[in-house]
């Protein structure tokens, strides 16, 4: 049985973890990039459907290609963001299903039922993002994690021919909390978002 | 900054976790679900909107009035766990705005564009359940979220008159690992799911 894991731990995954919005100059590199994926996509899915697809962007020429799509509001702070990963689904996720899950024919729950593929998609490609928020935070990093950008651009931009689009956009990196940092915004208390029934 | 969480640490929370469907005998206290929602509510969403809203299902009474809904592989591992939480969203999440997002008049990008108002909903609804998930095993619970139910009859029996809709449920419990534990299913590589541009 798990025990609770440390105050410190706690700190850094949730009560002290905040939404950046300026970066130290410190890189981060493709090795924690590659780490940050192989913590996040062992978070659950339906059927382990694992629909998300991420691109993580990096050099100045990918940052340039996205620039033009960003709100007005998010574009500096992402031009300065050592990585901004732009998190995806793909809409054709079933199709690996056979390789996913390989002990029922779970291709079948899904093949022609768009309704089905469309939500399931969605949800389990937005489960996923929160995965790669905590793990970024898991192995130190920071997120700013994003709604306000042109998602059909990007998908012109990045998913030209597949069946994938953009769900949201998380700039990563070091954060700097002595710029741009709002003060922490109220959360709804326990009585207010829940209920034990 | 952060540093990288111990090993056990993202053993627990990622590498070791598994999606349990057989629970020990053992309860779990409401101080436990109340430690649960106080450390998964600071995880972040779009204009702090928050709109996640979770019934724990708990009592014998809720858990019968849940049954009907759960498809038949889902049924006897639920009604066997400690806790069954519903992970709904409010999609009128935006009338709380005024108190959540304080620094501006966010209620109006969203008041009467209902496509936004239910892609918001559902993008952070869901990034707040995989929050609950991550939170859950933080405090040393273990979890099995589904999807297979009918979700507009847990919405009536639930959620009757008003703007709260199901998303998806999550046993939570201590698992038994001795008992109706999978395999752990394949992942995607990175190279599958990723790129670095």
């Amino acid at each position: 049985m798990s025990e609770m894991l440390s105050e410190a731990a706690l700190d850094q995954l949730f009560r002290s973890a905040r939404t950046f919005n300026a970066w130290l100059p410190k890189e981060v590199s493709d090795q924690q990039l590659h780490e940050l994926y192989e913590l996040a996509k062992f978070g659950p899915t339906s059927a382990n459907s694992s629909p998300m697809r991420v691109v993580f962007v990096k050099s100045k020429e990918a940052k340039a290609t996205l620039s033009p799509f960003l709100s007005e509001g998010n574009r500096a702070k992402t031009m300065a963001a050592p990585v901004t990963a732009i998190v995806a689904t793909d809409h054709e996720f079933y199709e690996k299903l056979p390789q996913l899950f390989p002990h029922a024919d779970a291709r079948s729950w899904f093949a022609g039922n768009q309704p089905l593929i469309d939500t399931t998609a969605f949800r389990n490609g937005s489960l996923q993002g929160a995965y790669l928020i905590m793990a970024a935070r898991s192995i130190g990093l920071d997120c700013g994690p994003m709604s306000g950008f042109d998602n059909a651009g990007v998908d012109a931009a990045f998913f030209a021919g597949t069946t994938i689009k953009s769900n949201f956009l998380i700039n990563i990196g070091y954060g700097d909390a002595s710029r741009d940092l709002f003060p922490r915004s109220p959360r709804l208390s326990f009585d207010e978002a829940c209920r034990i029934a």
